[in-house]
């Protein structure tokens, strides 16, 4: 899912968007609070109709936003009250708000709201913000109110194996319809990431949707989709295409680098995207340099086309039976750096 | 012409811009030399290939960039010379020179390098611009090595009417394929530039293609279309839209307005254009207040559309016999404003 934060992917229209490959796409639900509201996105008639997007269509909880303001907010069993970055105003964010707004806000999967404890925090810390991880997800089942969105709940529990293994036998003894490993994209040493997603994603239960919230370099989908992760979200494509890096065989390029100014071939000439059938790498240099915007509308093309398109090579890989010979070099296991 | 200053119409693709019915793009041939220079765009092709463009294309010859730079710039018969505002470099800029330049960037019509000299200077340094103008044409289609391209010559002569007239015979006796109407752009008042064009344009060859240079707006183009003018060029499309302004029945509304902030509708319900077809004003305010950049794309395509659509209607009704009495209000007199 490329990240539509404020109800747009930044730089590219929804054909675009669709021309891309790209099935579904994710939406803040703490940034679409705050501007427009999640009243004006409703009186438009929900979130797909608003930012026309015909497709499926996912929200966060906003917790994650909410936890990351760190000196802002106070925590307690009832929810977080923090002071809008926007206009100073006090808002309380529960369970059941949360759901409300996702509810008004119309995407067709939304996402409970969970305690994201903080990286390095510590076992106790990690251990409380799990239990009040399923006590606010079953608040959010309850709270629920239509029947057309499916609720995910959110694998909880740090670094600590033994507590990811709990959180998610308390999450799947209540159903859902999907479950989100959560918790792993913050600030997280990646060979800690894919432990924890290597030991949890098989305990959630192969005919529901697994997603792995945050992650999208072609190493952590790959590594991810071998443990059984369906769906992730990420910001790096269209991050890296506003700094002007094209992602190409899962490397990344800066295009302002001189080695590109004369250089007339497309940015990947495997790429079948707008981009790379029409542009070079002179061209889209030259854009940058020229501070011109559309070097990131080609370049946030390019790239979701081609995380799109390892997914879509993976995928078809593994109904041929050779997912594991063919992406041997990506699913490698993921080593600590040496220090 | 939508204006693509540096290789591109800013925020807007080729298929973009094809899709809003414009047919040929103008590109700056001084922009370019600065970067990434004429070599490049001629190893890469020429500009349609570079840009991805493959309709029509015309640059102007720098001159008027050039001039602007009033405090960096020397003139003399041979041409003008002037600090790069990129890196300090000296550069001579003369007839010869932008020809050279023009003919390695490779667009289908190019411009001959002329003198504007700025508004309210005088009789006597208009009357010298002007037969320096017609040395320099001389010296542009000598120098001219390309038989693909078309050189239009530019009409000078400020606001003195019996200049201009002088001016379009010293240019129509060199029998070019084009004409352009130049000088009238540079913060000249509306009645002063309808006098020029109303009197210059019919002093200009009909088989021939005429081009009025600078103008965009709704009446300017109407009455300007009724004096027997072809072609314009004009920024105020994209540039209208980065200021968050949307064209509408040729009025400007700032979409940050308060009034559109829950109007569901789109910007112009009669308009075909990608964006009025699939978003609303809220939805285009909501990107605005956001600083979200597809909000220009979005604005830039109904802003292209809707004055090509204006140029599409005229072009009907002059077919049908009806310009005069369909664009009534678009074609009466202009008027100086009130004191």
């Amino acid at each position: 899912m490329p990240v539509g934060t404020l109800a747009n992917v930044k730089t590219v229209t929804p054909d675009q968007l669709k021309a891309t490959g790209a099935q579904m796409v994710l939406s803040n639900t703490y940034h679409l609070h705050l501007q427009p509201g999640e009243d004006l996105v409703q009186a438009a008639g929900g979130l797909h109709k608003f930012m026309g997007w015909n497709g499926p269509m996912l929200t966060d909880s906003g917790g994650f936003q909410v936890f990351s303001l760190s000196e802002m907010r106070s925590i307690s069993d009832e929810g977080v009250t923090f002071r809008s970055p926007r206009d100073g105003n006090v808002i309380n964010l529960t369970p059941e708000r949360s759901i409300q707004i996702q509810n008004a806000i119309g995407a067709d999967v939304i996402m409970a709201f969970d305690e994201c404890a903080p990286s390095g925090c510590g076992r106790e810390i990690t251990e409380k913000a799990l239990v009040r991880t399923t006590e606010w997800l079953k608040r959010c089942i309850s709270a629920h109110g239509r029947s057309d969105q499916a609720l995910f709940g959110i694998v909880q529990g740090g670094e600590f194996l033994d507590l990811r293994s709990e959180s998610a036998r308390q999450l799947v003894a209540l159903d859902l319809p999907g479950y989100a490993i959560g918790g792993v994209s913050v600030g997280e040493a990646p060979e800690v990431i894919d432990q924890v997603v290597q030991h949890t994603a098989p305990l959630l239960p192969a005919d529901k949707i697994r997603y792995l919230m945050g992650v999208g370099t072609h190493r952590e989908m790959a590594r991810a989709i071998a443990a059984g992760i369906d769906v992730f979200d990420c910001v790096i494509p269209t991050r890296l295409a506003r700094h002007g890096n094209a992602i190409v065989n899962g490397d990344r390029w800066n295009l302002k680098n001189a080695r590109f100014r004369e250089d007339f071939t497309p940015l990947d000439p495997t790429c079948d995207c707008y981009t790379c059938q029409n542009f070079s790498r002179a061209y889209i240099g030259h854009l940058l340099r020229s501070q011109e915007l559309l070097a990131y509308t080609l370049l946030s093309i390019h790239n979701i086309t081609a995380l799109v398109r390892f997914t879509q090579e993976i995928r078809r890989s593994i109904l041929a039976g050779t997912f594991a010979t063919e992406f041997a070099d990506w699913i490698k296991p993921v080593e600590a750096e040496p220090i």
